[in-house]
């Protein structure tokens, strides 16, 4: 099946400005980026990155320039995968998945894959009602990220009479936008055998886990 | 199995002030208590709350009174019902599920205990690396809810060589503790053909999802 994550070039993770400056934001949403592909990759998928604009490095997979914003960019690349409208439902499945879902794991996303073979539109949400990844196979269904898109993708697929899977799951749920959301790959990096580049990144530069008031945050050295 | 579902009734949901005042916390809290009650009876287990008070109400199962601290009260009953190292491996299994976890339901409570039978140790970690459920059968196991308890749970699992099973889900991960997650409640009922008691006071109390920002959260009529 393939795959496409979305990845912003331009000035990715901005959110993360109170914690890491540009540079650093740019190697962690890479690093976050080459996690998701391995474990897509992992997975049985075949992972190809849409990006906003060309990558500077090796990926090794292929990659798709579209410099749209992210609705009109995967909307094209579904149009022109489940051939809109004309091939019906015997069009491939095709999977997108976000690129900073650095608690991705190839076992979680082998059972979104699988959930978007039974069903016409398998949807993994994301908190705050995101779509953070999902599966399609029918041209009937298109994206809008805006706003509450989980609900919002639940509604364009009923409205179609498309069947719909949902796979809950807190590490597809658990999308790193925010400083807090970067305690949740440290805690579940510490929980695992083999945890990626992105755990690695923050390691290395300097974050750890901070229990001091309470909750669980992050502080840096 | 007997799920023991902690509850305090001195003052619950103090994080959530921001937005319901202390007696609208108080109904907001039981309303999950409820929703939590029903589902792990309808996952087949057996719940007894364990309340820091007596429970004004009919809850329908058996109330437990201990109005010690989370981590005292819990030890003190998987001590009780595991034996305390005198019945070893043979002892029963007893699960502990957090009372505000509006979005569970039967069939992820149903994975929890199965996991359960096969572990000795089977969590459910949530936002923030807490522990948001677990199953526990050998009495070497104990809790120690602050700070990053998922973390410390499985390293005291660890420590005594039992077997741990993580699962894995969204519904499970998520709390009611801040104002924030009144989104989450919101969106998972609205996507949900049986959303129980605390969505739909949520509702009545005028709550709905606002994503005028951009983002999703709760605006209140």
């Amino acid at each position: 099946m393939e795959v496409l994550v979305p990845f912003s070039t331009d000035r990715p993770k901005s959110r993360l400005s109170a914690v890491l400056d540009a540079e650093e934001r740019d190697r962690f949403a890479r690093a976050m980026l080459r996690d998701v592909l391995d474990a897509v990759d992992a997975a049985g998928g075949d992972p190809r990155v849409l990006a906003t604009g060309p990558l500077d490095e090796d990926v090794r997979c292929r990659v798709t320039v579209d410099d749209r914003p992210l609705t009109e960019a995967v909307n094209a690349a579904l149009d022109a995968r489940l051939g809109g409208g004309d091939r019906g439902g015997d069009a491939e499945r095709v999977a997108v998945v976000m690129a900073d879902l650095a608690l991705a794991t190839p076992e979680r996303l082998r059972d979104l894959f699988d959930a978007g073979r039974e069903a016409d539109l398998a949807l993994a949400p994301g908190r705050g009602g995101g779509t953070n990844a999902f599966v399609a196979g029918d041209p009937r269904f298109s994206v809008d990220y805006h706003g509450a898109s989980y609900l919002d993708h639940r509604e364009i697929a009923a409205s179609a009479g498309l069947s719909v899977a949902v796979v809950d799951s807190y590490r597809l749920a658990t999308d790193v936008d925010e400083p807090g959301d970067l305690a949740e790959v440290l805690i579940h990096a510490a929980a695992d055998a083999d945890a990626g580049r992105a755990a690695a990144w923050l390691a290395d530069a300097g974050f750890a886990l901070d229990t001091a008031d309470g909750r669980v945050g992050v502080r840096r050295e």
